[in-house]
């Protein structure tokens, strides 16, 4: 099989996926070439746009194609309530509960110091800079911040650093009460639990 | 996050890889567009490239770049021996033990009546025309297929049906051995594979 450069390519490639080791790589090409090209050219061309269309939103940090996403730019939301997220999937998994109408902040990612993940680059500052151009927008200041970080290790330091950060400028930081089992990430919680720790956020 | 178009194409995309459901093609899209867009659009091209360039092997019916794979040409194998494997995974892992030096026959699939898949879906018809062609060729007739189908219900089924085609064709069908695993304890071991250890004993 020395002659298998493509396919050892497209192995290699498939193992930059999160949670892709060499035998599931291998089984995926495999059933790529062998039952789904078109998917698989399909996947090519998903790969290119996304990387060329998806972008953040200049308010809330959150993949969009637009300069800012249609959720900040929603007159009918809650200009002065900011719920701070760590991923795109734990602000949808908060949409679908339907009990919040605020706006979001979304980090992409959480403290973690193991990762050498430190609170410059969970965009700690893009968060202040957002609440700080809030306070002289015609949409009014931000007077509550509710943290909706995991309640895991990081997801706690996370929301820890962020209210030690924002209490020194006067906000009112909550956050989601301990309704979400402990040790568990938001995006896979039941929307029950997520809502009734919404309404007991403290 | 109705604007989302391209991030949506590209979960839809990413779920038709196998064993891929919605939340691991959600996790697979966010880590690619936050962390590794290159990694991105490295996969991108390899599936376009594998697409384009990998086909099957006309003779052992594998993935391969070229008419003909490495394996089938290499003159330093006994062309007397075939030995037939589900795909190549198998072949790879035959190959490892450098205890087989004949050639093989990659069926791309097994025998699955739940799953619509019967004998004329895995090769068959090419098995035995590959078969046939060698009884007229200068490398010599095959004189022994070696069934290395999975030890499953339908690797079984697989192996019996080839077997039926070849005996017909007067050709030595034999079939890997079932036994005791290298390195395992016998109170470990399942009783079916020490029954069959026990009749196969040598």
């Amino acid at each position: 099989m020395a002659d298998q450069v493509s396919l050892e390519w497209l192995v290699q490639s498939l193992r930059r996926l999160p949670g892709v080791g060499v035998r599931s790589a291998q089984r995926m090409a495999y059933h790529l070439l062998q039952h789904d090209r078109p998917g698989a050219l399909q996947l090519a061309r998903a790969l290119e746009q996304a990387v060329a269309s998806v972008r953040h939103c200049r308010m809330c940090h959150t993949f969009t194609e637009q300069e800012v996403c249609p959720t900040c730019l929603d007159p009918q939301r809650d200009h002065a309530q900011l719920c701070v997220v760590e991923s795109p999937a734990d602000q949808a998994a908060l949409e679908r509960t339907g009990a919040y109408r605020g706006l979001y902040f979304v980090l992409m990612g959480k403290i973690s110091p193991l990762d050498g993940i430190g609170p410059q680059d969970i965009g700690l500052r893009q968060l202040l800079d957002r609440i700080d151009e809030a306070g002289g927008s015609t949409a009014g200041p931000v007077r509550e911040v509710i943290l909706a970080t995991g309640f895991t290790a990081e997801g706690e330091s996370t929301a820890h650093v962020i209210s030690q950060a924002l209490k020194a400028r006067g906000i009112q930081v909550t956050r989601l009460a301990r309704g979400v089992p402990v040790g568990s990430e938001l995006e896979y919680v039941d929307l029950g639990t997520i809502a009734h720790a919404l309404v007991d956020r403290r």
